[in-house]
């Protein structure tokens, strides 16, 4: 009897869900992949075609604490898709295209279904998005992760032109910020929002409050973090000019929009703009958190931003429509260093 | 006050520790690299001279729960080079060389100087192996890890030449295995050797066991896993004919050795070949351990396996030599189907 036992999501648990994800991971591919799964390495050909002067671009991220409403939901097949559709997002909004990501499950011990769950859904979210699910790694850390809990990691590489990189330098007084509408939490605040919701109020994830229409907590806290990629590729192809694009994750509206921003330009957003949905005015209302920390904290109801020329404001609207995302102006550019500065908040407000 | 403080590697701690790590990070690049530290994404120009039909190879990995040997030492400039040297290793045996990292850390809470010694520890092994360190992201995940605990996992790419990809497929009948020394467990097997050595035997990491020569536990166990890139590029550039390498990592010498084998060829390995260093003889001999587990768990003392042609064996000598790497043959490849067979091991063996 073997008195250890370690699993390699390449080798044997990998070989035994091969049965079950056949046409999921088949789809989770791309024509520049070469070489079989169970290889040392993933092997991705290195052909830019339409590239003048190509530049990859790299991210890695994981899901934070939104894993504990997927264990707690015994649900465990949308934790992927968040997983590629923010690191999606988070080279998108440099000007890339995704081409292939990789994945880290880190567990105690590891339930073949809830692997098999995972895997499906990082392998849907690699399909819809384009990119190639390249390889992955599943460590069995006996003592370090709870009963049930595990730590999903993701490393997603794209490409870009370099004239083509968006990094806010064009940004000028004037420009125009356009919100794009969020699906809830996205990836961010979890703990928080778990705080107020289950440890302070002690609702569950199956409680339906009236302010959510119907919706159960556990419903609308995993509802899948939106891939702004495909839009903001169309708007590429259409020749709209965006400056930039700030992706509204940890750090919120201030964080994320300021490191896009150059010295002399500062943002203005006008908070009563948008509809804020009814998840974000829930936690608010119930916890007693002040707008200054919501806003740090959550998207509010706005997933990612662009920073645009007035005249490409129609365009993007149009092009947002066609995804069926909302869209909207938020705010403008105006002289300054760079922070961001919201109308219309509570008088406790100072971020 | 806050009840919510979320920290991303690039944003305030990356800041407040920067002071500390300016010369290790700076060595941690390469000349592709574009933009600044705290965007969204790395960039890094996807130009490879040299490379007649570029291929990227991607491997993404974790330390492992050698990381609790780390805690327990009090100790973490090493992890972070044990994760650079794996994943190069894991590229290295497909042919390619290294050229960009990324890393995430997970945690319960995050203790500053811990993660000042992570991190200068990546930046080390980065440096070292001519690695730039694009992008990380630490995530604090309260209730996920135990106090003090963390994951740490990364993601490397490299490049190879599409002719030059080692994938086995040239392995003849006939060939050798030329073993090359490891430093220690490298980052595996640390389950059950945690588990002969301070549950069975109650020894502590400060312990010094007569068999390990001076050493304490926690020093022969904390040992930095070696990178064998260095030698399998200057082997490139000699033109050293090598069939085919492989990692001896998780499931040691049968898995990795068989995933590169050919349909028709099956490998041999003569155990009493090389001198089996004191800390697995020790982890065997206390912990009752048959040898037919050791070699399935550890690497005993072989980090990469060589496939070559009889040709090469002298150059592949010299060659190690010049990186002060002890290494022998150990091996060959002889007609079967794809499989690993020990000689000269324990009756109760069956592999």
């Amino acid at each position: 009897m073997d008195r250890y036992s370690k699993s390699g999501v390449n080798l044997k648990l990998a070989r035994s869900v091969k049965a079950r994800l056949p046409l999921l991971l088949r789809n989770a591919t791309r024509p520049e992949v070469l070489g079989e799964v169970g290889a040392f390495g993933g092997l991705f050909r290195a052909r830019f075609a339409g590239y003048r002067e190509p530049v990859l671009v790299a991210s890695m991220d994981g899901v934070g604490t939104k894993l504990r409403i997927a264990v707690e939901m015994k649900r465990h097949d949308t934790v992927g898709q968040d997983l590629v559709n923010h690191c999606c997002n988070d080279i998108a909004v440099m000007g890339a295209d995704p081409l292939f990501f990789l994945d880290y499950i880190g567990t105690g011990k590891l339930k073949k279904h809830v692997f098999e769950e995972i895997v499906a859904g990082l392998a849907k979210g690699c399909a819809k998005a384009g990119v190639a699910l390249l390889g992955g790694e599943t460590a069995q850390m006996p003592g370090f992760y709870a009963n049930g809990d595990y730590d999903l990691v993701g490393t997603m590489i794209g490409v870009v032109d370099r004239r083509a990189i968006l990094d806010g330098s064009r940004i000028r007084v004037g420009d125009v910020v356009v919100g794009l509408a969020s699906t809830g939490l996205h990836t961010n605040g979890y703990s928080l929002a778990r705080e107020v919701l289950f440890r302070r109020l002690r609702l569950r994830v199956s409680s339906r409050p009236h302010e959510l229409g119907g919706a159960s907590l556990g419903e609308a806290l995993l509802k899948a973090h939106r891939n702004y990629h495909p839009l903001l590729a169309l708007l590429r192809r259409k020749n709209v000019l965006i400056h930039a694009a700030a992706h509204i994750t940890g750090g919120g509206f201030k964080e994320n929009i300021v490191r896009v921003l150059p010295p002399d330009c500062s943002v203005r957003i006008q908070c009563g703009a948008w509809k804020i949905p009814p998840i974000f005015k829930f936690i608010q209302n119930r916890g007693g958190i002040s707008d200054a920390e919501m806003y740090r904290v959550f998207n509010m109801g706005i997933g990612m931003a662009f920073i645009a020329p007035g005249r490409s404001v129609a365009a993007i609207y149009s092009a947002a429509a066609r995804f069926k995302i909302p869209a909207c102006t938020i705010g403008g550019v105006v002289k300054g260093k760079p922070s961001v500065l919201f109308d219309r908040l509570d008088p406790e407000t100072r971020l």
